[in-house]
C-alpha cells in the first residue's frame, strides 16, 4: 500500500475562473515522484465551516493531506479558522511565528500582520526557521499559502518526510486507436489485475493516437506486463517507448 | 441567488500528476460570465463507486453539473457506470448514439467501440446532432469527454442554457501591501457585507502589491461599494482600476 494523500485548494479565485490553480499539479508530479499516491483534490470557497469539514474528513481518509490559499492577512484568510473549527480547536497566536513577525515588521507591526501568526492550536512549525519558511502542520495537515512560488519553495523543504517506495513507469504511444486496442487492454488487465494501466487519445498527433500508461512499485511485474503488452499488440502499430 | 455549478474531475492521469487538467479553468471562467457560481470542484480517481458518490451528493447540492473524463472505450473509462451506479439506474446503449457510431464506423465496428454508446437509462443527449457534438445529460449532470479541444466545443453549444444574471468587477491593483489595507476591506465589508471582496497578494510586481476584485450581481451596490472603497484608500496608493 502506498502513502496516500489528499489535496485541498481553498480560493473564490479559482472557482471564479479568475485564476488557474496550478498548485495542485505540482504537489501532484512532486508528491508522485516521491512515491505518494494522490486521492482527491477539493477546490472550494474561502469558507470556515467548508474548509473544517473538507480538512476533517480528508485528515481521516489520507495519510498526508495539503492545503493551499487563504492564509494571509485580510478578511478572505480564514483556512487557519476554518481548520481549528474542523477539529474543535481554538485559534491561538504562535508565539515563534509572532516573535519573527515582529522581528521583521518592527514598529509596522499591527493587527492585520499578527493575523499571520494564528494557527489552531497545538499546531506545530515545519520547514525552514526564517519567518517565510514555515509551513504550519496540524495533525496530518500541511497548510501551505496559494502563492505558488512560496508554496513550492516551502514544499521542497520538507519534502522527504513524505517520501515512500517509488512508482515505476512505461509509456507506450501506440499508432491505433482506442477502439481498436481495448480489447488487449482488458486481456492485459486479466493477467495483470494490479497493473496500472492508463489510456489517453492524443489528438491532432500524426505519429499516434494513444498514448499507454503501465504503473506499479513492483519493478518485476510491471515489467512483466510490459512485455506481455509488447507481444500482443499488432505489429508495427507501437510508435515510441518510454520507461524507468 | 446565483445559478450554481459542481464539477467533477474523473481522471487518475489529473491526480497522478502526468496531466494538468485545464477543462476546470475553462468551466469555471465560461460560468462566471454566463453568470453561474461554481461552489465547488472534485478530482478523483476512475473507480465506479467514488465517480457514483460523487456525481450523486454533487447532483442534490448544485444546481448544475459538469463531469470531464472517462468516457472512451477502454477499461478505465467508467464514468457512465460510475453515474448510473450513484442513482441506482442501469446502464443502456442509447440507440441513437449506437445509430451514429455504427455509422460512423461501418463494418469496422466493434464491442470497445459500442463502449461510446453506453448512457445511464433516462440520459439525454443536448447539444449538436453529430456524432461527437452530443452531450449526455443525466438528471442535472452534464456529461463531457477529457479531451479539452472535445469538451470546449461541445460546452460552447450548449452554453446559453446555463445563463443566468451576470456578476459585475471591478479590479483595484493596490501599491500597498495587505499588511497595510486590511483593515479599510474589513471597514468596507461592514458597510457592503454582500460584497463579494478578494485580496489577492501579488510578488515581483514593481508597480502593485495587491489586486482586489469587488463583483455583485447588484451594479449599483458594486458601484457604492467602489466609490467608498476609493475614497478610503490613501491617495495614491491605487495604481490602475479597471471595472466593467
Amino acid at each position: 500500500m502506498s502513502k496516500t494523500a489528499g489535496i485541498i485548494i481553498i480560493g473564490n479565485e479559482v472557482l471564479s475562473g479568475k485564476t488557474q490553480d496550478t498548485n495542485s499539479h505540482f504537489l501532484c508530479q512532486e508528491l508522485r515522484t516521491l512515491g505518494v499516491e494522490v486521492q482527491r483534490i477539493s477546490v472550494i470557497p474561502d469558507e470556515i465551516e467548508l474548509i473544517g469539514n473538507e480538512a476533517a474528513s480528508f485528515s481521516r481518509q489520507f495519510d498526508f493531506v495539503f492545503t493551499t490559499g487563504g492564509v494571509g492577512p485580510t478578511h478572505d484568510d480564514v483556512t487557519m479558522a476554518g481548520i481549528a473549527h474542523g477539529f474543535g480547536l481554538k485559534v491561538i497566536r504562535h508565539p515563534e511565528l509572532e516573535r519573527r513577525l515582529r522581528e521583521r515588521h518592527g514598529e509596522n507591526i499591527n493587527e492585520a500582520r499578527l493575523r499571520m501568526a494564528e494557527v489552531p492550536e497545538g499546531a506545530e512549525l515545519v520547514g525552514g526557521g526564517s519567518l517565510y519558511a514555515a509551513v504550519a502542520k496540524v495533525r496530518n495537515i500541511y497548510v501551505f499559502p496559494g502563492i505558488p512560488k512560496i508554496l513550492q519553495q516551502r514544499f521542497l523543504v520538507i519534502k522527504e518526510r513524505f517520501r515512500d517506495a517509488p512508482f515505476f513507469l512505461n509509456v507506450v504511444y501506440v499508432k491505433e486507436g482506442e477502439g481498436v486496442i481495448a480489447s488487449i487492454l482488458n486481456n492485459l488487465l486479466k493477467d495483470f489485475p494490479d497493473l496500472l494501466l492508463g489510456s489517453y487519445p492524443v489528438l491532432d498527433n500524426p505519429d499516434y493516437k494513444v498514448k499507454l500508461t503501465l504503473e506499479s512499485k513492483d519493478r518485476v511485474y510491471l515489467n512483466r506486463a510490459f512485455e506481455k503488452l509488447i507481444s500482443t499488440i499488432p505489429k508495427g502499430a507501437i510508435h515510441r517507448i518510454e520507461g524507468n
